[in-house]
């Protein structure tokens, strides 16, 4: 694990970052508080599936760097989002016609967290996911990121769509994974790209795949439906580089 | 899940079955059974990580098909390991010029049943796993694999250095996947072929490796280390998809 933890101590920093939905690694409360402001915290901790400890107050006070603890202390890991900007930025940057990971929808911290990885070794400039019904950068995410959201941009948003819509008034293509495509090897994938990954379960959801300006399949010789939504971002963002070359 | 489940009944039948290391999805133990037999079957179903649950004899009586179960029941999941033989009977069914995967200790259950449904859906013939050090077929692996151990044949071995060596002298080429080897785009990959895919921490072995015809790189144009395994053997094997077509 590469990504920083820092330490937040305090009843109202504590609730404050939980309330942002900053994403907590662990939770140590003071074993027998039972007040308002601990309340509040166990509370917004359960909502947020956050790893929660009781621990005696000396525990405590040898994790407190401030010796302020009032009880409660959280490791919160050091990322934040960023804004869709920031990855045409680093394309910028970079000089390279930008190339961008959009998720529909992934569900699985495992899945979202391979496919950052995928994104940043693909050399992607960065990866958008919806705001709703969506698994967001929790600690798992980071841990099978493998470090890569250290250095991989993630924007959330609250409409794919309307944001492919905008991305694509910006110069970017689309093109989405659907068995119903034509196979990958056929397409031309080059230039300023926006790869379209679907939900475990449902795949691209009808409103981003209408946006979407190419379909691509990926050849499916064996006897089941699909493969793994990592493996398949995997796989495509990999037939890109190879077209980029 | 479409791998057929099958009902154990009795106490010898389930400790032979666990000892057997078949893979039992879930253990049915009847409440409040203490004695000798019973005991073991916990024991034994702990090392395995078997999901037991505690219910009553009616319950028992209800799910038996025989009537004897003796105050235990356990569904195991229907799938044997195939022999090495048997893919290549496959591909030869098929006509198709052999293509196996050769996983060299994966660990991660999840990864592993990943790549079985890649090795499906990529149409290889099966899968090769060594017998120590690496995750077998558990009921993670199969429900991971998205119903492909129904299909993908998986032969386990005592030495993968030597099945390749075997294999070599029936006409495979092998190929592994590595950060020194040629870019991948680069490599002829067609005809019969072997694809060796490393651990999750530590890679192909170097005696694995040294017997390997080719290794190949996937080009990494990021900032961290390697993909997850899973993804890296999606890439790899649609690249021996693409060279084949």
């Amino acid at each position: 694990m590469r990504y920083e933890e820092f330490t937040i101590e305090g009843r109202n920093a504590v609730i404050e970052a939980l309330r942002a939905r900053k994403p907590i690694d662990k939770l140590f409360i003071q074993d027998g508080c039972q007040d308002g402001p601990i309340t509040t915290i166990k509370r917004e901790a359960k909502k947020q599936d956050c790893i929660v400890k009781f621990v005696s107050r000396e525990r405590l006070d040898q994790m407190s760097g401030t010796g302020k603890h009032q009880g409660v202390i959280a490791y919160a890991a050091a990322y934040t989002y960023a804004e869709v900007e920031d990855i045409l930025q680093q394309a910028k940057e970079k000089g390279e016609p930008p190339f961008v990971f959009l998720l529909d929808n992934i569900e699985d911290p495992h899945n979202l967290g391979a496919i950052i990885r995928t994104a940043n070794l693909a050399g992607a400039h960065g990866v958008i996911i919806p705001k709703n019904r969506a698994v967001g950068l929790t600690a798992v995410v980071a841990r099978t990121s493998a470090g890569a959201l250290n250095y991989t941009p993630v924007a959330k948003v609250t409409n794919l769509s309307k944001t492919i819509e905008e991305l694509k008034r910006q110069g970017l293509w689309f093109v989405c994974a659907d068995m119903s495509g034509t196979t990958m090897y056929q397409l031309d994938l080059k230039g300023p790209i926006g790869l379209v990954i679907g939900s475990e379960g449902e795949g691209v959801s009808r409103l981003v795949k209408e946006k979407c300006d190419l379909i691509a399949s990926i050849p499916m010789k064996g006897n089941i439906d699909s493969l793994n939504a990592s493996v398949a971002a995997g796989v495509l963002a990999y037939e890109i580089v190879r077209q980029r070359m």
